[in-house]
């Protein structure tokens, strides 16, 4: 992490506008503005339509913006003020366009340096109070998928299933949802990221829900795939391949390894099997206040793991136009292994 | 528009990242990729998780990308082979660090042009294809207001309000929301964007809802305010002043008039009845596949309004600490008046 955050040491002032990074510096929720942080100030610059419920959320002075008094005026009037010579800005976040505005409202000489990653970096530790919000986002997923098994049927179409248990993420206390409910059944489940349809579960469907609610901020990602009916012996060998592989991880992962050695384990399992080329994506991602967070469990993936991360473990096996499984749970990273923030049942379940 | 367009016409070919941009011109839903667009080829890159779906949604060529293959790689290669000298970029999209690493991988001397709004404005007038599905969304928010209705009481909080509504959108068709459900009681509905909280309506709230689904894509977008119980006089006086500011803005809009000259039909209403300092937002929005489009009615909108075209007209009166009132119709603007898509009645709805 100390590379990624040199930037951060090189700047006079910094600008922060991803609405994530906006939420954990300053505590406002709106996600509409800008972030100006310097020595000296602490300044939060939104619109009328936040102005008031910034002001309760963030101790940041607010400073309203609007058509007469534009953005790019207050922070040059700061940076003036303040004699910032170097401003950080994050280049990860912030459109080509909006760049451009920018320098050209600002005094000639200010240097502008590029974040990249390096306010999302302070994020990939999570506190505790942080870990105790994820972990309450994924028992009410926990929660409602324990729900919906109640009200599941052949014949429901994938909307409904998805209205269904989106509901009961609501009712269960969901602020929102970190990502668009999953729910894709028989062929479809064989696309990672379906578009629920108008398609009806039926006999010998797999049926995989991949969901995700919001609380106080905070992300939950959970993924389980269900069995209606009389499933082939083909489709349950698949599945329980996607379960050794997984089991694999959630018993091999711990801090000090890197994101390519934690996916190798559930990998190694799928590829054994001979589904290697059916296994196309990452075993997992961060989560927090943004659904898909650095590091990432995957091939390639350099970083070492470290204690208070969150990760998702996600194996998949996907064979196009036949069937699709994926199980997933989301974890956090200790000294010696994971602790399993995730808790609905992973044997095969059936629908009558 | 014409002058907007004018980028266009200067590339040799295109970059199209903006998810909506991307589902307009190519029938792809999953929003993750980029599209690139010569005289020679329509080709859509993306990764493993959505080729299948892309290819299905879309009758561009598919190009899989992957940690072997970057996107840039492909680009390069299809840049160098057709002798591109200009690629245009949409810069109202692409982040800072993005358009650098694509701008390392190019050929030397590709000249890149910034497309600004130039394909966004494409989107402007909509076809009567596109005016039915914004219809039916509009109907969908419809009929869940009705049903909600016939549920809503004193007690409830408001995020039990936005579970109850939303759910009762994804019963009647809805695809997803637009946006997070505004539903705001009492102080809370002085925050044009409020949060819903664990708030209970009491006797003497206004309740904002302001909700919207997707339907094929495309976005509803509607408010009513309810009264709770028996609301004061002012109350009354504020709710009567922006429903005869909607009411003027519904009779008086039409195609060849600006953006601002529409707005204003509005707020002189509110401002003669001295709630001027009160509407700190715009009267509406342009809405189609993405919920915040192009031309705005507002204050500096110089925009001549389109037949075709489809607009919000929501003014509101905010009071910090006492209340708020917004009213929201979403209509397509014609040669001599207004269709509005939005049936919810508007005479002061009371509750309990």
């Amino acid at each position: 992490m100390s590379n990624l955050i040199e930037p951060l040491l090189q700047t006079d002032a910094m600008l922060i506008t991803d609405p994530y990074n906006m939420r954990y510096l300053s505590g406002f929720r709106g996600g509409e503005g800008i972030l100006y942080i310097s020595g000296k100030s602490h300044v939060l610059i939104t619109d009328s339509r936040y102005t008031e419920a910034a002001s309760k959320e963030s101790t940041y002075k607010v400073e309203e913006e609007s058509r007469n008094r534009r953005r790019e005026e207050i922070l040059a009037s700061y940076i003036h003020g303040e004699k910032i010579r170097t401003l950080g800005f994050e280049d990860l976040h912030m459109k080509c366009a909006a760049y451009q505005k920018l320098r050209d409202a600002m005094p000639e000489g200010l240097r502008f340096i590029p974040l990249g990653g390096s306010v999302n970096a302070l994020r990939e530790i999570k506190s505790e109070g942080e870990i105790q919000l994820l972990a309450r986002a994924e028992q009410i997923g926990d929660e409602a998928f324990s729900d919906l098994l109640g009200v599941l049927h052949a014949g429901m179409t994938e909307r409904e299933v998805a209205a269904e248990l989106e509901y009961r993420m609501k009712k269960r206390g969901a602020q929102g949802f970190s990502f668009d409910t999953i729910a894709a059944s028989g062929p479809n489940s064989s696309m990672p990221h379906a578009i629920p349809t108008d398609r009806k579960l039926a006999d010998g469907d797999f049926l995989t829900l991949d969901f995700g609610c919001l609380y106080e901020g905070y992300c939950s990602d959970m993924t389980r795939t269900i069995a209606i009916g009389t499933v082939s012996n083909r489709q349950k060998e698949i599945y329980q391949t996607v379960l050794a592989a997984q089991n694999a991880a959630l018993q091999g992962l711990h801090a000090g390894m890197t994101g390519e050695a934690g996916d190798a384990l559930a990998r190694d399992v799928i590829r054994k099997a001979g589904y290697g080329d059916c296994f196309g994506h990452a075993l997992g991602h961060s989560v927090g206040l943004y659904i898909h967070e650095e590091p990432r469990l995957g091939p390639g993936s350099r970083v070492i793991l470290k204690k208070g991360m969150i990760e998702t473990v996600e194996p998949g096996i996907y064979v196009p136009g036949f069937c699709g499984v994926r199980i997933e749970d989301m974890v956090v990273i200790t000294d010696d292994g994971v602790i399993d923030l995730t808790h609905s049942p992973k044997e095969l379940i059936v629908i009558g």
